[in-house]
């Protein structure tokens, strides 16, 4: 097997077989098979795409090349959940206790944010105490006392894709639904649950900005889980208005004990129980409409908020901060946004937003940068709502005064404000299963 | 300028600017670019194509990063001839002469054979003494004395050429036409001369297997020298079955000498006395019936034969090698191949056939081989000849007894007969100018 061989087989509009991508993987991490090979074959996929067979292959033989977690020992289905990553999208948290808190078994590992979306990891941090890293076998434990445990990412997940991922990043590779596909999965895959949720983000504030092309993706994940034996389902949800009604991390945290006390955004709270309900019947407990009524009740009943409190103090944080939240990190600062005319809003530049978010201190735009817990901005006023002249808009908080004019500036830019009223499309927007 | 817009924009089927591309060769050669950024943005031209201006200034810009070869010495139009290579394809050094004799001048260089192609400097060195190394003095002394020189490449044409044909041969991207015509002209641009008629061999000894590439490949390149300045004329012609009768260095010798007397095969004639009527046209030397007529007198008066000895002379060979043939090298052992069925020679596999020769000595399979130059293939039947069982085929001249049987299988092999007379084609197949 020549790579050169397997480049124009795929250039060609081959398909390539099994043991031909196990030998590119291994001959690329191994360092056999050069930079320069590898990146015309990624363009050669850029055009020819891959058959599922092909990407399922791919994406375990990436997942492969690092540690594969072995969540075996916790009872019963083990359910994740990836998000194509937000604004203000802080389901994770909820969504953990919540799960958990109806009889799921949540082992999740997140990531940190970067550029306008944030990161659960981060989120986490924002909590006084809580630690986010932590060996395997104290948060296998932690997941068969409590039944759930979020960590950031420990041991080295899917190496290949990390290489292969720097490679695409300066080879014009990024932007192809198979590889961002695989690149995601083989993450997911090497995480060891058995059951996936996907949640895919369309809009102005996601990754993906239309419809078809995240459905297509949605599509191609939940095929790459299927051909390695995992329970799959993916939404398409919508990220052209942020979620809930903070962005930020400590803000974050506070409209997530809001949410799990029943008392959140609704467009927060009503994603947060549709998915909950599909990892749980991805969970094997009950129909669709049994796990929704189970999670309504569970938000309710304050079984998940103790849930979110038995996981804070299991992880080392002030269990104290769901009946306290001034406990979070705060700002010094407020600047209040207000509307200069009247009129409905018609549409928020999400990705925009979030920017206007980093530049308060809330977020990174380049990696080593660090974060301020207390930054952010609360929104008054979201897409479809009619708005007065001198109406609030939305709140900044920052710890740096000097920051307020040009995020302000940011934001008022993302709003477009019309005559005309909105009609709301529900944010759930398709179903891949 | 950076390389991953310039790949993103070609990727995206976007065209690139002049000084985007003048900086992706200098970027490159200068070793600024990496190959991995390189072979994807080849790949990406394999699947996008480059506009007729695009490849002009690639074509420039790779011609200039070397050596330009200054032909302004001379009076008058240069003019210069390009083949894609083929079996048994002896035409420039018909051709050069003949040029020469009837007024044109042609300041040549000249490559080596590979595979089952041959090369014109090759077939020089099998004339005793004859040099094809030549430092540019003497080179351009020889074609103002004597109108004409046939010489190795000297100096470092087009490095840029070199550097991305070494990468293309190793990423699946050297079957791209717009890349397959870059290569060529980079090399043409920077050999000097004003005018040159390609030759562009279509068939089952060609590169080009069918017409429409072969068209195509024509018009690109055709395209790349005129927006360089360049009078251009491209021929398709057929190489579905070997030109002339000999295959093989001196043998070819034998045959050219053969044919600027006026005796050699009639397709060979055909051929040489088309391109040369083309190439004094396209030198301003009258129009092409005239020029046509000035060639084929040139054959018949024996003023292109003189030239050749002339030329012979001048670099150093043995003149009287026109008259006598038996000073070429010859081979120790023959071998006749005859038929054992009647009936039409329906096909050639040319390239078949070309091997062949290669097995007998004649080539090199790869570039480290010598040539036995005396070694090689005389045709006695061609495609659309009439064959009894019993009668000679082709005799197979070598200077080792063990290798005719394996070469005789190969070409017994590449030959299809049939009940069926053939209708034959005109070997010129079409032109673009």
């Amino acid at each position: 097997m020549r790579m050169y061989d397997m480049i124009v087989k795929k250039r060609n509009g081959g398909e390539l077989a099994d043991q031909e991508i196990q030998a590119i993987i291994d001959g690329y991490v191994g360092g056999i098979i050069p930079d320069y090979q590898m990146s015309a074959l990624l363009m050669a996929i850029y055009f020819q795409g891959m058959t599922n067979r092909e990407l399922g292959t791919l994406t375990m033989a990436m997942a492969k090349s690092g540690d594969m977690v072995d969540l075996s020992s916790i009872d019963g289905i083990k359910v994740d959940k990836h998000s194509t990553g937000g604004v203000g999208d802080k389901t994770t948290l909820v969504l953990a206790p919540l799960v958990a808190a109806c009889g799921g078994k949540v082992a999740k590992m997140s990531g940190r944010g970067l550029g306008h979306t944030g990161g659960t990891v981060d989120k986490m941090e924002s909590i006084p105490g809580m630690r986010v890293e932590m060996d395997e076998q104290d948060f296998l434990r932690q997941v068969r006392k409590i039944g759930v445990s979020v960590i950031g990412q420990s041991g080295e997940l899917a190496p290949a894709d990390k290489k292969l991922y720097a490679l695409r990043d300066v080879t014009g590779t990024v932007e192809s639904i198979p590889l961002i596909a695989s690149s995601i999965m083989s993450k997911k895959l090497a995480a060891g649950s058995d059951a996936i949720l996907l949640d895919v983000k369309v809009g102005s504030g996601a990754f993906m900005k239309n419809i078809d092309d995240a459905h297509t993706l949605a599509e191609v994940m939940v095929r790459i889980g299927q051909h390695n034996g995992r329970r799959m389902k993916a939404l398409l949800t919508d990220m052209d208005c942020p979620l809930g009604v903070s962005i930020g991390n400590a803000l974050e945290v506070k409209e997530v004990i809001e949410t799990l006390s029943g008392h959140g955004p609704s467009d927060l709270e009503h994603e947060c129980v549709t998915m909950a309900a599909h990892m749980l019947e991805l969970s094997n407990l009950g129909t669709y409409d049994a796990c929704l009524a189970k999670a309504k009740q569970a938000l309710f009943d304050g079984s998940a908020l103790r849930k979110f409190q038995d996981m804070i103090i299991a992880q080392g944080g002030n269990g104290e901060v769901i009946y306290d939240t001034s406990l979070l990190p705060g700002a010094t600062y407020t600047y209040d946004i207000k509307a200069t005319k009247c009129g409905y809003i018609q549409h928020m530049q999400t990705e925009e937003i979030g920017l206007a978010a980093v530049q308060l201190g809330a977020g990174r735009a380049t990696k080593e940068d660090t974060i301020d817990f207390g930054a952010g901005i609360v929104m008054a006023k979201k897409t479809g709502d009619a708005v007065q002249v001198g109406e609030i808009l939305a709140t900044l908080y920052a710890n740096d005064e000097s920051l307020f004019e040009r995020a302000a500036d940011v934001y008022v830019q993302a709003l477009t404000i019309g005559a005309d009223p909105v009609e709301l499309q529900n944010p759930i927007l398709g179903m891949v299963e």
